[in-house]
């Protein structure tokens, strides 16, 4: 029923995370219908992006290209954060979460992929050498591992912890517990063991 | 934090039904990250679909354009269909579901809009005058109001039975009831309403 370029369309939107079938076609029909020019102006944007954004080759946050065809993100040029301080998170949209806390002053490392042997994600899939290699050349002293509180992300700081202690870097975990603003009523069992497990003292000096 | 040509990209995708600020930058990084070429892909074919693919002169469906510039949709082009016969539909999803279902035989017509006086959406902003024409062009005997059963729909309705009374045409309004395979038990009382409403007499000769 739908014209073959369109059903190409279709085919890629649904490629996009959480797209299925029935929602990529509803994209291509208003791309198609809406009149404003939004279709051309994606294209051109699509089409640009290739071009001008890439992953940082240091940390891979997105970074734009430079007239000399270097990709280096905006934290990675920042001269005012401190290079012996790295977080390591699993992908970008996570970088961008803690850089709104305004939390961090160091920089960062996105592995992009977590340890999860059901997917076959084993160590060899994750980018450890490019990480050493990073430590050892900015002399990095310390490292937050800010992978995910999931399985997949508490085996892989697991991991990096085994894999750091050799490094003489002092390797620390983000805490996980009730969030700010939760009720405990709904939390889990498994966030009010950890809330409980890593409870603090109060200073009431 | 992200580089422009990002933002620019979120931004048009965020002009998608139903996709938000967040959804958007999810796609974008999505699309920054993969390496299969999704992004060019899209890109191409964003640019091509403004070229090949164009709503239907005729009815509104969508159509591929052909050599001459011209768009004819695939229900309008098959010579087998009805021509006397007309199913006004508000969206072009809409059509496709009814073509799906395989019950029509006559051709459409896709209205692109509901009556919605909250959205100040009035008679004139329909295209009535078009419909008109097609009426009288295709000398069209039958209508059949394919217009969602909601409150938009049910004015849009009403209001193509009062224009289209005086232009020697039947007629009539899809049926609504309860849904096939759906449990009584859990429909609402206005659909149960129209369920009993419109019921038909069972033949049982």
């Amino acid at each position: 029923m739908l014209p073959d370029p369109l059903l190409h369309l279709v085919e890629l939107l649904a490629r996009l995370p959480g797209v299925g079938e029935k929602t990529a076609q509803r994209f291509a029909l208003y791309l198609v219908a809406e009149k404003s020019g939004t279709a051309q102006a994606l294209g051109v944007a699509l089409h640009e992006l290739g071009q001008r954004v890439k992953p940082c080759q240091r940390c891979g946050n997105i970074a734009e290209v430079d007239e000399h065809g270097k990709a280096i993100c905006l934290v990675c040029r920042d001269t005012r954060r401190d290079p012996a301080l790295l977080c390591i998170v699993a992908k970008v949209q996570d970088l961008l979460a803690i850089e709104r806390s305004g939390a961090m002053r160091g920089r960062y490392f996105v592995l992009g992929r977590l340890l999860s042997p059901l997917d076959g994600i084993g160590p060899d899939e994750l980018p450890l050498q490019k990480l050493f290699e990073r430590i050892s050349g900015d002399g990095v002293r310390e490292v937050i591992v800010a992978t995910p509180p999931s399985v997949d992300g508490e085996a892989t700081a697991l991991l990096l912890a085994r894999e750091l202690s050799a490094r003489n870097v002092v390797v620390s975990r983000i805490a996980s517990g009730v969030p700010h603003g939760g009720d405990l009523e709904f939390a889990d069992q498994i966030t009010l063991g950890r809330a409980i497990e890593g409870r603090r003292s109060i200073d009431s000096r």
